[in-house]
């Protein structure tokens, strides 16, 4: 089961993506506003993926897809469709293997995303609806043999996201547990995978947005849900629904759920912008925000991981955000 | 000349400092708007000390004094003079080694800063002028017998600054130039003189703001000058003095300096939240507005690095000055 997310198949991936995918940071999480949320015992690592190139983990997965290409697949492009940060990225990865990308965003996309998805060369197709998205994504991979390059699914991109898990492993001492945002689940299953075989007695624990609990309802039903009336300011956690392979690796490897709601994702990122003077997007933030709202308590004398993912926020969007 | 600043004393300060002084990450900086400013034959790395408990580089230096304390100076406790950054770093440090501290700043102290002071325990006591507040400090130097804590100044101090240079080595490839702020100097002293020994060749820029050019004039005449009428919003930049053991460790280490405008400084804050998320303070951004302003075109083809050295800002200050 899961035997393309061994460890060692991890390792050779994280050789494979090479310097094109940096090494985040991670520190100890030393500060007063934290401490004021969970007490002084417990010990908080975070891994600080938001400085990732493209400024989310979402290039991890993407670009071990892309490596996977064959000359004629290369030659014909790639397509995706997103509202930001898999855009950015897929955007991203198509520049550094040399294909072309063709992505279709909702007209309501954040400027500040699309942007950075064109910086980088692709081509960015607006659409009204999302249905319109996927079936002119559907399109182009029939009449130009595009290759779809999915946001969260599938065992490249989890590969992709398991190397962030790697390199976390190597850089904080051996944790009891750790906290992962859980939206389609890609980083989830991938950063779990790689955790559990290094540390078998790790707790992970995987939080979703309450408006977006699509992957408590797939985890309560057995099999992925599809939920229709998503809502929540962590807009890259909002999938509509869950997808096969992802749920199942993460069924797997997670042990527990927990949801937050936007105002305990709001004060998440006002205790990152003071304690660490980050300003991430609510999705970064939600790791944070489970820690101090739904598992506080939990840790007592323990050491527990935690993962700032994404930033993908401009300066009005932000500071709107935080002083609501 | 500096024997205190040979290489081995600096590894063996790094050694003592321990646990209590983070070692701060560096990353390889890819952010768009970094490369429209400079283009993309300059590779550039950054320090971030930011992550530094207490938010700047300025416990450093303040630990490595406290830890050479006698038990009866320990037991008279410490005092300090600062408008922010360096009151937080005194009580932090003063807590870590278990002595209290008493330290004077200005009525007009961002309340953020003076809050961060008081949560590590120490007493804030509030000036009108800053006269009174070396005046009230050296009396509690003489009444109780405290031991002054100078912000930027003496061989201690600077060795304690030289731990961040020194770990900077360890991260990042060889580096052609380094440009590193320079307010008393003490930051500037001690990472150049780090990294000079390590890499010989390496060039050394120290930049100011304008509107404190305290060192820019020290330089030109050859010994320390007070300057009267500073003005810049990087007030953690703006001694009004530059003092001899730092005066003279940074004319031996740096190479050249240079100065940069009020506007250069915001629009390198903006560059460092749009390419890295990070929210600085002024004085966390000089290195950047050089290397965008002053410095631009001078390092094709090279490796250069830049250092976060700070960010005690709140959102509500941040805000409106990248807004205004």
């Amino acid at each position: 089961m899961f035997e393309e997310l061994e460890i060692d198949k991890i390792r050779a991936v994280r050789e494979t993506l090479g310097d094109q995918i940096m090494t985040t940071p991670a520190i100890a999480w030393h500060g007063s506003e934290l401490e004021k949320m969970i007490g002084k015992d417990s010990d908080v690592f975070a891994k600080l993926e938001l400085f990732q190139r493209t400024g989310t983990f979402k290039p991890r997965g993407a670009l071990n897809v892309m490596l996977n290409l064959n000359e004629q697949q290369l030659a014909n492009g790639i397509t995706a469709v997103s509202a930001g940060n898999h855009a950015i990225a897929a955007a991203y990865c198509a520049k550094v293997v040399g294909t072309s990308a063709k992505i279709f965003m909702p007209k309501v996309a954040k400027p500040f995303r699309v942007k950075k998805a064109q910086e980088y060369g692709a081509e960015i197709i607006f659409c009204d609806t999302q249905p319109e998205m996927f079936e002119r994504a559907e399109q182009v991979q029939k009449d130009e043999g595009r290759t779809f390059v999915h946001p969260f699914e599938g065992p490249l991109t989890v590969q992709g996201t398991a190397t962030a898990g790697l390199e976390f492993s190597q850089q904080v001492p051996q944790l009891d547990a750790m906290i992962l945002p859980i939206g389609g689940g890609g980083l989830c299953a991938g950063f779990s995978a790689a955790l559990k075989q290094i540390w078998p007695e790790i707790k992970v624990y995987a939080v979703e947005p309450e408006g977006a609990n699509t992957m408590t309802l797939s985890f309560a039903k057995g099999e992925p849900v599809f939920k229709e009336d998503v809502k929540t300011i962590a807009d890259s956690l909002a999938p509509p629904k869950a997808e096969p392979y992802t749920f199942s690796a993460c069924r797997h490897f997670v042990d527990e759920l927990v949801t937050v709601s936007d105002q305990q994702l709001v004060e998440a990122m006002k205790i990152i912008f003071y304690d660490l003077k980050l300003a991430v997007e609510p999705a970064g933030a939600a790791a944070t925000a489970a820690l101090c709202g739904p598992l506080e308590g939990q840790f007592s004398g323990q050491k527990v991981g935690v993962i700032a993912c994404g930033a993908n926020i401009d300066i009005a969007d932000f500071t709107q955000i935080v002083t609501d």
